[in-house]
């Protein structure tokens, strides 16, 4: 408009992160994302279609959000190397919504599904809007990994029956039962599926770079360990008919073709998107943490910088997206990025490259995924979700700090035993009370003179000048409800034992902010003083402080005391 | 135990502070009390009947509360002058918690009441074991006046029928219905009530002080109003038989004698007692806020001391008794506690009197309270509340903070239309949401050398010396997760605007706590910008934050940068 002749004016690169990079885009970034791509792709389908299992939802609603979605992504989203679809944490979020015994007569669990990822879209966006990013500081570490690992506690139980091939509503938690309905066939395959990835992790790693491969060839054929696995084991099913003879339990058929885009979900009722919202908030609050958590690892590996509210509007136009195309809630996964960045991806073209090749495995070989066994994808699950169980993360807070790690504890037992959304709230409510707790015990020092200097410290930790007459006290907090009392508390003790006192004079110089609750209280506290004959001062009082007190007539309530410039000028004044 | 011969040892006075001041007790004191006992118990009656009308209770319920819970506050107290009875903000709580469809089918509404004032107890006496009166801190100024202003209006408009004999049930919100459903007779009396009330207030106080009787006899004599009225307005309902022939609403009969001590509320179910607790957590925490400030303001206009926790015990065990007795749920009132002070009470041996008194009512004369007209009580609680809307306050606030006056402004309006326990508990959020609003914004400052000393200030305050390669910047809060991202934001813009910047050095002088999200967010951060060939150094750092951080293998993660011990030996070794 103003005279604005550049074809990509600032706006637009900061709404749109990628018209800034392709500019710059060298030959040798499109070979590093074209590899990484690939072995993205490679993992986009065993962990799109166990992710939907894990939420208990057909598996197209997985691999649909496997591609829209990171294609939204690309475009919107400030990392480079963010892979953006379903995540485990989510998919355990979405399949404890899904049980809510009050949706079933709503609607199907694929529907729950969309309404929980358009909602959460919905609810990042308006986040973004109105600039409320800042509120997720409140899932703090030790609630962001307390709630990790006992997520991740709760997706290894749900997913070891799909391991072994237990049908779990025959025996409830008989263990006995249990193990004697294994299916030995399932059971063979999981346990062959996880030592296959295992080894195929450090083990062949350390080997292959023994034998000086590259190291980004390296991490591509590691990283190859989830398709081989499926390929092996749906090989075996497959031939063997062991879905047919040995019952064990398989993926089944999944619909040929790209996802159709519809808006059906906005015929759904009030009711039901009411009901959903709850979920919905804590699904998406905690996809964005997740996201921004890792894109965070990785930008700052690369020193890239991330823009949380641009995070906001690139994660809530994903999830909108995924609904539109009957997807399940989408975040950026820790197991995808990590092997996205480690395979050597530059930007977000090699996501552009994994969806254009799950794109095409849609269109082609949905026939070859009917046989995956379960049992293979829980096996893939397992391993993946291995490394947010966050032992050591735990330990070293324990160490640390006494309050975060009862808040984590916390977290942890709450999400184990009462609920996964039960636990981050109540892991934020603990947070919050432990950070009041502490904010209501405030510095607060007994202060003298040092020597004849204009200077004033702790009597407690410096030899100073003190008067029987004077009590000169240093307040280094801003004064609140949450502190007001404690401080109150400390003068009178300290006036209580000097009995010959007759001037307090407090030390403003740290108070930037009284709010009215510590104002009134202070006013009344004078005012009882005054009844003993004791006159209460103040000394160094910032500018914007003063100009609120004179607005409450502070003259009258300070009764007869004074206020001074400096707090030298006190000391002048009032010392005997 | 250990040779202790005193006969009223420390711990006696500190759980019975009765025992301490009786020992003191003088003849002039007596007098007071007695005086002061007297007037009290005039105003027993009156507010005891309205206040269980007003919580939808039959009177006896009110007028039981008002016998034993005082007799207990008096020797566990440790106000000299808080009267302790039923008031008319617990009493509209109760009737809000009553109106809950659910409880019709679990007891009768003097069940829940029982049940709610010995839970209410409970969980005072449970606050007082674990030492947590802090907790009633969240109660900010802005909240209580907000709160006590919207009960008081809600109050109001539930005692406008009974003051103009108007049967709501009839007409629902209709307006013209409602007054031609007025009760002229009733009207007539609640009118004639109002004006006597508001008569025998100020203008006779100033007459009589005019005519120069001595200070207490006129607060005596004014004092008697609600007591005058009463009996005024009982006699020409009496007389007239206006109950009969007009349909003039009245008291009813009132059971003779003292209340029996029962224990049968232990029998109600545990459903019934889960279903009130909600309701009890609410009036108990309020019962107590309200007490203890009430009792802080005599106390300080007699420079006495309030013990908060001995008075979570003292309320609890009131409301324990009440419930025992067949009362309601009690707290210390603002109406009956400034008239036992104004009348000159000196201790609690003035409410002794006043029960003494209402216990003879009790037995002698309950069929005088027969024929109440409840348009009477009505005027009475209508005078009594009217100080407790706080406009002058509201608009004090307004004046003085935004935050505070959005908080009593949204607690307002939440009690007038979510209802009680809902506005308290959003005004509650709301006064935390904006503290941790403001903690998020830390005090942060680049500063400077002065001259050649050994000082640092702010650069945009003062005039100091800074260098091209180095950036000191001193942190004057504690870090935590609330301000963590604003503070390395801050760094972040500052390193940005320092082409040829190799050294951070962080000033920790005012820093005595960084919390475990604070520690992990500062070593990503320093690891990014290591990156960028920029090392982060610490100065000034405390003992406790030094300990914690050795803890945590600071110099691994302070990649290239060190701790100084002073910024000065920083300064020399970093600055070119």
């Amino acid at each position: 408009m103003a005279g604005h002749n550049s074809p990509n004016p600032n706006w637009v690169a900061k709404f749109i992160p990628i018209t800034a990079w392709l500019r710059q885009y060298s030959r040798q970034e499109l070979n590093s994302d074209i590899f990484a791509g690939i072995i993205t792709a490679i993992l986009f389908v065993p962990q799109g279609i166990a992710y939907a299992m894990l939420a208990g939802l057909p598996a197209q609603v997985g691999l649909y959000a496997s591609i829209l979605p990171p294609l939204i992504y690309a475009f919107l989203g400030t990392s480079r190397t963010l892979s953006v679809g379903p995540v485990s944490i989510a998919a355990i979020m979405i399949a404890s919504a899904l049980a809510a015994p009050e949706l079933a007569a709503l609607g199907s669990p694929v529907e729950h599904a969309i309404i929980l990822a358009v909602e959460g879209g919905l609810i990042l966006l308006a986040m973004a809007v109105f600039r409320m990013g800042g509120l997720v500081k409140f899932i703090s570490h030790p609630v962001l990994s307390g709630f990790t690992t006992g997520a991740s506690i709760l997706i290894i139980f749900s997913q070891l029956p799909h391991l072994l091939g237990i049908n779990k509503q025959q025996c409830g938690y008989d263990l006995t039962c249990q193990l004697s309905a294994l299916n030995p066939y399932a059971a063979g395959l999981g346990i062959f599926s996880i030592t296959l990835l295992l080894l195929m992790g450090k083990p062949l790693t350390r080997t292959l770079k023994k034998m000086q491969l590259r190291e980004n060839l390296v991490t591509g054929i590691s990283k190859t360990a989830p398709l081989l696995t499926v390929i092996i084991t749906t090989s075996l099913v497959s031939y063997f008919h062991l879905y047919d003879t040995q019952q064990v339990a398989i993926v089944g058929e999944i619909p040929k073709g790209l996802p159709d885009l519809s808006f059906s979900f906005l015929l759904n009722s009030q009711e039901h998107w009411l009901a959903l919202l709850p979920s919905a908030i804590f699904i998406s609050i905690i996809a964005y943490v997740e996201s921004v958590a890792i894109a965070l690892v990785t930008a700052n590996l690369r020193n890239e910088k991330i823009n949380t509210n641009q995070e906001l509007i690139a994660l809530g136009a994903a999830n909108i997206t995924t609904a539109i195309s009957g997807g399940m809630s989408v975040a950026g996964g820790f197991s995808r990025t990590m092997v996205n960045f480690s395979a050597g991806a530059r930007t977000q073209l090699a996501m552009i490259i994994a969806v254009v090749l799950l794109a095409i495995a849609l269109l082609a070989f949905t026939e070859q995924f009917t046989h995956i066994p379960k049992a293979a994808l829980a096996a893939i699950i397992l391993v993946a979700i291995a490394p947010l169980i966050k032992l050591r993360e735990i330990i070293a807070t324990l160490k640390y700090d006494r309050s975060d790690a009862l808040t984590q504890t916390i977290t942890l037992l709450a999400v184990l035993f009462l609920g996964i959304e039960e636990g981050i709230a109540l892991g934020v409510l603990v947070t919050i009370i432990a950070y009041l707790q502490r904010a209501s015990l405030p510095h607060i020092a007994v202060t003298g003179q040092v020597g004849d200097s204009e200077q004033f410290r702790n009597v407690t930790r410096h030899k100073v000048t003190t008067w029987p007459n004077l009590l000169l006290i240093r307040i280094d907090e801003n004064l609140t409800f949450a502190n007001i009392t404690y401080i109150t508390d400390f003068i009178s003790v300290q006036a209580d034992g000097k009995p010959e006192l007759e001037h307090i004079v407090l030390q403003f110089g740290s108070v930037s902010y009284v709010d009215i609750t510590a104002f009134e209280a202070l006013c009344s506290f004078i005012e009882a003083l005054d009844k003993r004959d004791i006159t209460v001062n103040l000394a160094d009082v910032k500018g914007p402080v003063m100009d609120k007190f004179n607005k409450m007539d502070l003259d009258h309530h300070l009764m007869k005391g004074q206020v001074f410039f400096h707090t030298i000028d006190a000391i002048k004044t009032l010392s005997k």
